[in-house]
């Protein structure tokens, strides 16, 4: 048994059995090729088959071709500090928008943790200062602010509680309760919340007054939200969001989903480099336990967090990428040296990411959309 | 069995039932005589029991007379044209406002008839619109402007979710599924619209950042949300809200409570003089059903529309409210007099309401709050 909901990840991961259960699109070889087309370029994590599912995306390049443009919309709920696995779909909305010149609206829904979270200390004023935190973290990303819109929920909630009421309308106890384990003793703000979710993917329609193409990159774990949205958004009227659905990048200890909240089993973006390099040093490998066993018998790079970083993050070019498995599957490759590369790359994006975010110093309201 | 909430009135009402059902305190003699004393005046609805039941009234003298002054806080929810049952708490709210000095507080909730009515013709822009409509009719029944602010939820969103959400944290499914009929078929958003409901009875607490007292003047209908909401708000740090909690205007069909949505069993704001007449004349009342007959036996009062109308908002004169009743019961009142003289007083102050309506066109704007 294995449960997938933003609430809830639990089980061994098995995408294929998600695909069908959740009625996904597998991403199909001429999906991506055609996709690559339209973009005038590759994405290793769709060519790596991070990205392992959508739904309409052979829909949405029908109408790109037919000049009807689309928008992205994603997000992330601020918890505590953002980490490297959370900046994965914001990566991809980044590229998206300079492949297709896309507008990009970022949720950061700064209630969700807190209606969801049993920790009572976490307050909705933590929720608000986590969020502003992520919002800066996210334009450091190299988003482009001409085209990127940045909200807080509940600093927007004028625009989206009106379209959230419609969207509501559609959305039935019945459906919700399954769909995300909800019970008796949830509250009535965490059974209404994937109504604020919903409004995005079809906000930029309702604003232009013409209907809009949206694509969500999104972890698979937030596909629930719009299966129930879609449903909704097409009753009123609105195209379906399309998405580009992700397997969980894994923790440092080979966590299946990267924890946020374990600081063992992540990197933050606020990780200096010092922590990096203990951090990494700390990962679980797929190799064996000592380098004489690895050059003899060799590692497995499935099991190996080093590698999936490399696969996930780190190393675009698929020829290294190959090399670097190949070499921790002949035992060529040891630990030491994989690791100190590794925290090495990191340090190399967190400095640039830093480096970014002092560039934007004062600037972020540039980003920012309020009521 | 009785069913009491703010979406269905069904059964023969029994009001002492509720107060021990809803755990509400009955309005005391002495409560109401304290309260004279404070406010310099008596309401003829509170003297004659009209308000039946209340919550915390004691307190919020006690409140009074160590001058921490409260405010008022009621509303309505749009589903069509404003009948005169519905002035009652306005009416009553207008009177407070006179005589404590006290701000008033107007929520219309232009969303809440759109998620709970099951009618799909009716369209959140419906309720958007009769909101408006029912702004002018609040205000025009001589609410200081200064005093009193009117807001629509769907342009109140931003102030308002925010605090919703907190509400929302403390209720769960199980609380309000019971309390307000809710079940599987519910959508999420009626589920959660009982936060916004709670927001107004303790928001004048936040944006002061200290603690006020509030009164709220209801329909023991409403009180189910105010159950809810208490405990939340009390949670949050915030006074609960006192209440004066009212019995049902009956319809002119001697329907229990007016029904807004029959045309035959109300008066709407916006009848003309010829239809109040008609629908008058075809009220029922406890006569019998000969002039000779009632001169003989006499009739009922109790069951006489055009007595309660006399009882619950027009005639404030106990004296002259008692010869009435009188006359029904010994036969000297005769149907067509009576009927006659209730239409007379209901064109007059229909009248006086569509004068002031004139006076405040173009003039609505000073009592409006939004985002």
């Amino acid at each position: 048994m294995q449960t997938v909901n933003p609430y809830e990840v639990k089980g061994e991961l098995d995408y294929d059995k998600l695909i069908s259960d959740f009625g996904l699109r597998p991403m199909m070889k001429e999906t991506t090729e055609r996709f690559e087309k339209l973009a005038k370029g590759s994405h290793y994590a769709m060519r790596r088959g991070l990205y392992f599912a959508e739904r309409d995306l052979n829909w949405l390049m029908d109408q790109y071709e037919k000049h009807n443009k689309f928008y992205i919309y994603t997000g992330i709920a601020p918890s505590g500090g953002m980490t490297i696995a959370q900046t994965m779909q914001f990566q991809m909305a980044k590229w998206l928008q300079d492949r297709f010149d896309a507008e990009v609206l970022i949720m950061i829904p700064d209630e969700e943790k807190f209606l969801v979270k049993r920790n009572p200390a976490f307050t909705l004023e933590n929720g608000h200062n986590l969020a502003m935190e992520d919002a800066l973290d996210i334009a450091a990303l190299g988003f482009d602010s001409k085209k990127t819109q940045i909200f807080l929920d509940t600093e927007y909630a004028k625009t989206l509680y009106k379209q959230a009421v419609r969207v509501s309308k559609y959305v039935t106890y019945s459906i919700i309760k399954d769909a995300f384990g909800f019970g008796n003793d949830t509250n009535i703000g965490a059974l209404f919340y994937t109504s604020f979710q919903a409004v995005p993917a079809f906000l930029k329609s309702v604003q232009a007054e013409k209907n809009i193409p949206c694509l969500i990159p999104m972890g698979v774990d937030q596909d629930v939200h719009f299966r129930v949205a879609r449903n909704a958004i097409s009753k009123l009227g609105y195209y379906k969001p399309a998405s580009l659905v992700s397997k969980f990048m894994p923790g440092l200890s080979m966590n299946p989903k990267m924890s946020a909240s374990d600081p063992n089993d992540t990197i933050y973006l606020s990780d200096d480099e010092a922590t990096v390099v203990k951090k990494v040093n700390k990962a679980i490998t797929g190799q064996q336990d000592t380098a004489e066993l690895q050059k003899k018998y060799g590692g497995n790079p499935d099991k190996c967090a080093v590698c999936q970083y490399y696969r996930y993050m780190f190393e675009p070019d698929d020829k290294k990428l190959n090399a670097i498995f190949e070499g921790e599957k002949k035992g060529t490759l040891l630990a030491g040296e994989h690791k100190k590369d590794l925290a090495m790359r990191i340090n190399t994006f967190l400095k640039e990411h830093r480096a970014m975010k002092k560039k934007l110093e004062g600037k972020l309201e540039s980003f920012m959309i309020r009521d």
